[in-house]
């Protein structure tokens, strides 16, 4: 079975390993803090992951915002929560944000079919 | 027939509708000021859809710069114009500007060549 | 009594007047806008608050961190939450965020004096 | 007579040729660069300006959006022209664009404030 | 022979030339400008291109990140050297440059397969 | 003796300490890494500086400017040197950095009186 989500993860681990293999103690120590601050704190992980979501759409980064609405899927967040953080997302920083929303909503779907497929 | 400018609105068009249907009022009003803010006021249609596609440019979104960029089309405005538009964005914003307008350019010719199709 | 916190705010809302007796529908569209997406949802205000935060913090704007941190500091969320909402947008945007998170942090402190000073 | 617009001005020319004492001739083509793009061509200086302004906005420079309030206030456009650019500035780029309005508006009002003095 | 560097080459010098075609004397000046910065002078090229390269990952634009890594390479800048360049720029820029990183490397990859191709 | 760059210093690890103190191992980690990311590697650390200095430039952060000026001047970089590298970020970024070049001169005339002071 190959789909959008599982394509992105594929891509994404194997260039990851690259990266590490090639980069210094910096780069593991960026990967590293990047997992430590998403972990349980004072916050639970599925507000931290919607705080993740919504940075990685006020900068527009698309690949960024895939794999915090993979993580939120994971968390059992639902479309609902998810469309709400998406849209102070887009109050905040304007209408430049409606292209990575239409992107957005397409891989939150490829994650809902990805998971019927799997049922 | 089929091009990338009429690719692009039909993509646009099916995905906001998913997205109205699922979001709040509040991505409805999102999308609502979007629309009232380029209509005809003291500026003229003409001269807003420059300073869109000016937003657009130096904040770098090719969905973005693509929408205004044909709106601008639709309201006659020549290539020397939008040049010298697309030219402020790139004194403004420099050269990281620069793959943006390659890709302006692309989408500008598309819709020349739509438009000589229809006639 | 005077202090940072109420100087903000006294010039914050007559600026905002200002704005709105000039600016058009569309002004007064965009502000409120910006006050329906913060209210309660599925997701709640406070977490919404968060959102606010970290979307101002990574796009570096200290006005639009120093009004959600009032606005969380009301919602009495405590120091340690506030302050893990900001480590996430530290890692997502980096250290170019570090000088905003001294602002911040001397803003919480003059929210906190003035709530002792009201006592 | 002293006020905030005729002090920026004092300031920024000061501080130009400093810099284009000490820099290279990039500099100096940097700085005529910027000079050449807003002087008329086939979009008035008005027009360039507006754009130059939203440019600013949306990139949110205190002083590149004064610097360009400046001349579209010599190029006698009005307050409600400007508001409207403004406006849209504002619905692409979301309500982190909303300090700097404020901002602009009281700019604005030094320059017709400095205008008056000088009748 | 084709690959992703050769092609990115032959689209941008393309598209390039389309663009001057139709610019004004301000788009060639800032096509000019973006050369000269970038030759000898105090600093040599080699530092110049690693400056370029952070400020074009920090800035979050592909091409522009692909078009300073074939300079670097040229350069004959080492696989570390630009690692640790990148480095810096993941840790001013945070988390969100990790995807770009990721394009950054499978580029250089190609860029050392052209090389042995020419061998 | 009272002046901007010790005023600036004294301010930053005062705020960097409270920061600390409430802060989770989350934020201790990013300032630690940005401490790592500028020691010598197979880069020097006077490159390293300037690779900073051209990243706070083109994302416009003053203070972050005004850190990577210190250390440049620390590594008995020239004036001439730290002004190449400026160019280049303006080259990159364009005229929206102007205001900050302006902002980073005088902090570097800061730096060298506070220099002659200390002779």
């Amino acid at each position: 079975m190959s789909d959008i989500a599982t394509n992105f993860n594929d891509y994404r681990s194997r260039m990851n390993d690259k990266l590490l293999d090639e980069g210094s103690v910096t780069l593991k120590r960026i990967f590293n803090l990047d997992k430590l601050a998403y972990q349980k704190g004072i916050l639970d992980v599925a507000t931290k992951e919607l705080l993740g979501l919504v940075a990685s759409t006020v900068l527009r980064c698309d690949d960024c915002i895939n794999y915090h609405l993979e993580k939120c899927f994971q968390e059992k967040l639902s479309k609902k929560q998810v469309m709400e953080a998406l849209e102070i997302a887009t109050v905040v920083e304007g209408s430049i944000v409606i292209p990575h929303l239409r992107r957005a909503y397409k891989f939150w779907e490829a994650l809902e079919n990805q998971n019927k497929t799997k049922l």
